[in-house]
């Protein structure tokens, strides 16, 4: 991780991961209503709540799960495994149970992390009804032969599928989606270090003037964007740009998951963004987080997945070790600014048509040209007027132009307002129009 | 060369290259219709007679050259050159001569390899008439001064040139071809190899269920390819994929030249096949066997050549010294065993069109979803369903998946083949269609 | 640089710089229309007066210059700045002045070359009125506390900006543009050596036949291009390539830089041309010599820059010390060899289509296949037949053919007059129209 001075928004990011927590979070339940009920007190919230047994796609709505208490008593009456201290102990979408076993029986409901004997594992059943207990390793080998009673007081009944979105109108209608999903219960950096960057993102963009829409989208993985596509398909032409947010309060360097498309803008801007920092970039794969439902072959969006860590690569993944200690506030923030960086340029990243492409523009008689004796500073300015005005037929953004004059984007970025501001360059606001067209 | 089992098949190979070894065969006459005819004892042949004289493209068929005898004795009337003991020692369609020559005019009229001075070449002159000997370069240069009888018992006459073909009927109408020269006289590796090659792959694809249609082609190198095309012009749309097949026999590693369009289907399952061995790919050159043909500008289809020696690259290549133990039994079998599995690809190489394409299909309620507890095997496979989903959008090959997957194709081809069950897949066979109208 | 041979052209090359060195040129004045005069003598010119004030494209044409005699005296008389030593020691289009000034006031008028404290600088204020002389660093830190008498006798005035054209028409009305800039007073490498070597290679082309006509254009840099630009606006489609031609006397290596669409037939044939000596090639950039008024992206035309020095990278660039010495025949008779090299090869780098596409075709029945025990080189001449004939579809240009055989161009042009020769290649003259069609 570079280095990053410690503001107070690292901090309210991390204690907003601290109060959300202890809850209980699944695809469905309260869990999910609850978190989201929170999150409504920092941004403005739309909360959507879908059927069980609503056709989305390929899909069904589950029924709504409902944990109350469970826990593993021995035989002397002590609870060895117990819900009320850790979330993770349940197999989630668990089906109730009450009665006394063997441990050769108890045994075939119990899952463990071998390889981190001390963790206990996060697992899940929701397609397959089925009663279990996440525990560590080490317990689970120093288990005798003895009576267990098992108790697990859950439902699993018609309800529905909350979701939630933010959205913060910009100029335009074109619109950029940021996803993170809500389903997991007590694990940090997965995902409640995707919901807490949302929020205090959103509270950013809140405080500016937008070019491009911004729709925040806080659902359950997979059934909650396919809820979110299904119920929005027939407006996915205006989501021009999309990340999906997870993964982003440890200390690692950062990643990035191209879309499917591979070079899109938003794959070029944060490609660009990253280039101070350590990091890498690696080509779309049918599997991860929720873009490989944006990046389905039917959709195909320009969404890519930008984290720290890498999916399923760090070691606490799923486990209880997915902990507060973990995500780190100066991580979270770092995380944050990288995410801001990307939607300042993206938000500049234009497109211009030079007015005057016959020759060179006379820049001297603009106050434009440097004089005599200018200094270096100066003359790389000079040089992003000529690259800018050289480039610009309508097609190529300003990034492209930065990348192929081996500019800062902000360098070329300055050097267009000027020109902008003495007529010699004009925005092309059809070209995502051309790009389409071109196409056909 | 890697390892490899021999079984009956290698050995019937080389022992259908010894039958045909002492048959002397050029490019019309006898000794290829004695070829054929052996050939034919072993798969349905269809045999074809072309007139010489007859236009074909750009070229005439030849009159037919039979020579009968041939020797040069020493004026003790010992025979120092004598064709029936190999039928290297004259020069090809020479003419007839039968006189007595001083040592000085003789050596205008023989032919030897100075680089490998044991080995008897074998030259031609089909194209301009004269007469002549090959020899070994040692016994050259140890002629006396000596009156020598030159006698070549040869005449060039109207008849006809002969080729064959085996069609191996498929479910569609589209076509591979096979080919293979059958002009060269007691020459094992070009090409009673790939001959030998052509009958076994033929026997092999006889006794399956094909997709393709499979034309194998037995005629003289050059102008038989060019008589073949010049009687096809109006059916070559249906060649799909071809390959050349010669020098088969050696225990050099893999060749494979690449088709004049470089990248098309068969180009890339042979170099997908040859992965697994060492091997070497070069690009398309317009010299070399009768794929400069197939790939002239005005058919420029779609037929590479795959080899183990490389053309002309060999030190026996046309020599005495490419004998019948140059050529070996698990050689011989391996390049069949190639050429199989390059079938094998081609044949299960299709496209298909996801047919939920929204969205990732879920595959639990199918049965395609590994549950809790998978082991690493059949997460492989899962993945393989989602790189199919994913890229199936009608363009995709099975073996572009696999690439792009970074995975073998026939866990790719499972995967698909359980889509396919389930109902997720169509195949696109449409796909040819449509590369020909994005062409337009 | 490589050895040349030096034969009476360099020596004339050089010759001309030093009759052309003393003269006082800038972008408007006598001092350019002496200079055409001169070279009118050598080849025909057609001299264009463009008025002060015209408007062309972005830009008016300026006022004229005129500087008769400039000095600075100390107060004891002596004249320690004196422009008829070197007429870098006016700042060009330096306003007229004559008072007197004390030191501290002088100092904001002088420019130097602190990093080459011994040489002038030549520095220019074309549009902003001001008055200034320019001299050695070292002289400069010598300078006393005194009265300083300063007088720059010059005007600026209505009058004209001057050009010229040498027009050598060939069999198409296709064009070859050959730009060359006349503005810098005693400057050698920039831009005598281009002027001359311009001239020695219009003589050049004269006594020859050429298929393409060759415009010269002798013109001041920046405003003299658009000039040029401005008034044949309507006829620029016939500019099918072209060359800024400057830095060409001193002995670097040979830069070339690359037109705008980086990848045209003139960045083709010089590249091939350059490979046999050690040079560089770089991308285009928007500023450097006028071909970045030829590639502004209204007019974008296949124009790259072919130097020996690189732009604005060699010490000497814009100082007194760019003198007689810096150039030296050697080096300008390389270039202009350089220069004819690429026309030579422009000239024949045709496209044809093969008249026998189908099969190979016969060449033995032409003279053109090689007989038994042919050597090496007739081999080699037979490889490129083949070639030409198998890639010859009419879009593949003889340099893009010997690339792709990595053969010799002139191996490849033999080649095909010997295919021309018997009617087997037909040149493809809709080749151009056939590239704009394809673009629509």
């Amino acid at each position: 991780m570079t280095e990053v001075k410690i503001s107070k928004v690292g901090e309210q990011m991390h204690e907003l991961i601290t109060i959300l927590y202890p809850i209980c979070r699944s695809i469905t339940g309260n869990g999910v209503r609850e978190t989201l009920d929170i999150i409504k007190k920092l941004i403005p919230l739309t909360i959507y709540e879908v059927p069980s047994g609503t056709k989305v796609l390929d899909w069904t709505v589950p029924k709504e799960w409902t944990v109350r208490d469970a826990y593993v008593k021995n035989a002397r009456g002590e609870k060895i495994i117990d819900f009320k201290k850790s979330n993770l102990h349940v197999l989630q979408y668990s089906a109730p149970v009450h009665k006394k076993v063997q441990l050769a029986e108890l045994r075939e409901h119990l899952y463990t992390a071998p390889d981190h004997p001390d963790w206990i594992p996060y697992r899940t059943s929701y397609y397959m009804e089925r009663w279990g207990f996440c525990m560590s390793h080490n317990q689970f080998i120093s288990l005798n032969e003895d009576e267990y009673e098992v108790f697990i007081d859950s439902t699993l009944e018609n309800g529905s599928l909350s979701y939630a979105e933010c959205l913060i109108r910009g100029e335009l209608t074109d619109e950029v989606l940021i996803f993170t999903h809500t389903c997991h219960p007590s694990l940090c950096n997965d995902n409640l270090s995707g919901i807490s960057l949302c929020v205090y993102l959103a509270r950013h963009l809140m405080q500016q003037k937008c070019r491009y829409s911004y729709r925040f989208v806080f659902a359950p993985t997979t059934i909650g964007s396919i809820v979110w596509l299904a119920k929005n398909e027939s407006s996915l032409h205006k989501t021009k740009h999309g990340l999906v947010c997870t993964l982003v309060g440890d200390t690692s360097n950062f990643t990035y998951k191209r879309s499917r498309q591979q070079n899109t803008e938003i794959d070029q801007i944060v490609e660009y963004v990253l280039q101070s920092k350590p990091h890498k970039v690696i080509d779309f794969f049918p599997f991860g987080y929720d873009e490989r439902q944006f990046c389905s072959p039917g959709f195909n969006l320009p969404v890519g997945c930008l984290t720290r860590a890498t999916y399923g690569k760090y070691p606490e993944y799923h486990t209880s070790a997915d902990d507060l200690k973990l995500v780190k506030a100066s991580a979270l923030q770092e995380s944050l600014e990288v995410f801001q960086e990307v939607i300042r340029v993206l938000e500049a990243n234009k497109k211009f048509i030079n007015q005057s492409p016959k020759g060179e523009a006379q820049l001297g008689k603009r106050g434009l040209y440097t004089d005599v004796g200018a200094n270096s500073q100066n003359v790389n300015s000079q040089l992003a007027l000529l690259w800018i005005l050289n480039a610009s037929d309508g097609s190529q953004s300003l990034l492209n132009i930065a990348r192929k004059a081996n500019m800062k984007f902000d360098d070329i970025k300055n050097a267009a307002d000027r020109l902008l501001g003495c007529g010699l360059l004009k925005e092309n606001k059809d070209s995502y129009l051309q790009t389409t067209l071109s196409k056909i």
